[in-house]
């Protein structure tokens, strides 16, 4: 099998071609991974027409050789990592204007590069390498799939577990080590579980709340395999659900399947979106959804593409996607639920597979 | 109990005076939080000589009234933060050159600044905040010495259950869902759990391999209580220990004791690293010893101030630091011992109580 960097690599210098670039320094460390195979937290990658270059720390001296191997020509400086890039540009003919990402390099090293690597001109990129990773390949979507399918086994067997009296707290550690025996590498953001009028917080971080009976209990976590991430959400109640509850679950359930089975590659997220808003506005709750539809995701959670009222990008093949539409109520809860879709060149294909039926657990 | 918001923002107000600003622009959210309660995860927030302002986006649109209160006037925008930051720009008096956080703004943000901030004049800033964050006041200390017995609550139940034929991703579950048990609101760190020779790698994330009987097992990880980090590292063996590893563990709890009785606030960073150094060299092993000796914890797991070798500051009274020495031999693995101290007015106090003693489990 060919390695994926080469082409990647490959790519990205027609890239920077095109940008009228001689290299580009990478501080992306999703970017980094993406190119050179390197999942460490400290590195700086620039690429020239001839070189790939990785600077690192002696933290990192025994795991950067065996997950980049000869791919780039390594350095390894117990100093300063910066201070390693500008000593190195001596060496690196052919270059004299090179690019940084302006997205993921603070201003303080931006200063630091103008004036400890003023050898070359230097100028702001922006989504070299994020516009090749939208599109995923085999590899990877099999990875996000085996991050969905640990996702869901520790989800099944989390929910078995749970009953009312338990704290969000400990509910957030059953699932946490479900994943963990499930194979998970981390965890790709913190781990939301809601219970009660707590569900109407999107973002709410689990509490010493005590989940009650009659409670929706809203979970929205995912897995990380092989460096790629999968995000899913599945409200439920803890014992028999309420007829509004049903009602407002069946709505955005109904959103959900209606956005999985319209969206296309080639449509503009915009799109994609107004299909679960037109569906839940026309069903008189378009004011409880405030959020977005839904965001790529692979090496990081949250990437291109976006699918929301403002996202006029197009959503390229190949992409994976989350689908998920909510309704949220202050003071009574929330229902979201999500899904991990790939738009294929054939149409969507759901990665998640876990029941979409309003459970009654506990 | 008065407010220690207000103090907070007065020592800031007179930090930005004294920087010849007439406001300052905080990006970096545990900046935020330390100044206006604030815990979410999108957040602006400007401080003139007169008004707290702080922007977030309708996620949090219930979380900052709760949090933040009256100490803020709170503007939620649906569409940008930035947008409606540039907006407020327009009613407040006073402010000709403002400040922003260089080392917690990316240059993209920069560029919206300088564009659609351009009413007033800008400047890079650092440490204005930072500054204040490294001398915890009594209930800092107090979440942090909380975060602390979470931790070790954790790690004893742990410990407990650990055996020969988990993996490390296992034993990674074991100890995180004990976390949530115990109370902890979330992960300061990605958990680091190596074992055998890959105790050598001093940031290991847990992998699939088996625990065997024989094994150094390294468990470096931390709690949050309130927002504040604890960060503790033990190793273990996983049944009867060889001389060489109780040689290795003896030196290296040595080191961390001679540093934690002979630090002292008032003390340069550099010389705190030389304490826990020079008693590793004495015994040999000075090349085994690749890293500082600690940095300042609290609302960040890494903070001003650093204890390393190139660490010429002044360790401020009241910061509160972890020491922690290790020895690292590539293929055969690693030991550290690591504690979380207060550098109060009289003498160094270690929080952690956890036995140094080199533990044989399973």
């Amino acid at each position: 099998m060919p390695d994926p960097r080469a082409g990647r690599v490959a790519a990205l210098r027609e890239a920077v071609q095109h940008a009228h670039l001689d290299a580009v320094l990478l501080t992306s460390l999703p970017n980094i991974r993406y190119i050179t195979g390197f999942s460490g937290s400290s590195a700086l990658v620039l690429i020239t027409a001839r070189d790939v270059l990785l600077i690192s720390d002696f933290r990192y001296a025994t795991q950067v050789r065996s997950e980049v191997g000869d791919f780039a020509r390594i350095i390894i400086d117990a100093q300063s990592i910066w201070g390693a890039l500008f000593r190195a540009q001596a060496d690196l003919a052919g270059v004299e204007i090179a690019g940084f990402e302006s997205a993921h390099v603070l201003h303080r090293d931006v200063e630091r590069i103008l004036s400890g690597g003023s050898r070359w001109q230097w100028r702001a990129t922006t989504d070299l390498v994020e516009a090749l990773r939208e599109q995923k390949d085999a590899d990877e979507v099999a990875a996000i799939a085996a991050a969905v399918e640990v996702a869901e086994r520790a989800l099944g067997r989390t929910l078995d577990e749970v009953h009312a009296g338990m704290t969000e707290l400990q509910v957030a550690g059953l699932l946490e080590r479900a994943l963990r025996d499930a194979g998970s590498r981390g965890f790709p953001f913190e781990t939301i579980v809601a219970s009660g009028p707590r569900a109407a917080l999107p973002h709410a971080r689990p509490d010493d709340r005590e989940v009650r009976r009659g409670d929706l209990l809203l979970i929205d976590f995912g897995a990380i395999v092989d460096g790629y991430c999968s995000d899913i959400t599945r409200t439920v109640v803890v014992g028999p659900a309420t007829d509004e509850q049903r009602g407002v679950h069946a709505i955005v359930r109904g959103a959900n399947e209606a956005a999985t089975s319209g969206v296309r590659a080639g449509m503009r997220g915009q799109d994609a979106d107004a299909i679960a808003r037109r569906y839940i506005e026309e069903r008189g709750q378009g004011d409880a959804f405030g959020h977005g539809l839904g965001h790529g995701i692979g090496l990081e959670v949250h990437e291109a593409p976006r699918l929301a009222r403002t996202a006029d990008g197009v959503l390229p093949t190949g992409s994976v996607v989350t689908i998920e539409p909510g309704i949220y109520r202050e003071g009574w809860g929330g229902v979201r639920v999500e899904d991990d879709v790939v738009l294929g060149a054939g149409g969507p294909r759901r990665l998640t597979t876990f029941s979409h039926e309003l459970l009654e657990i506990g």
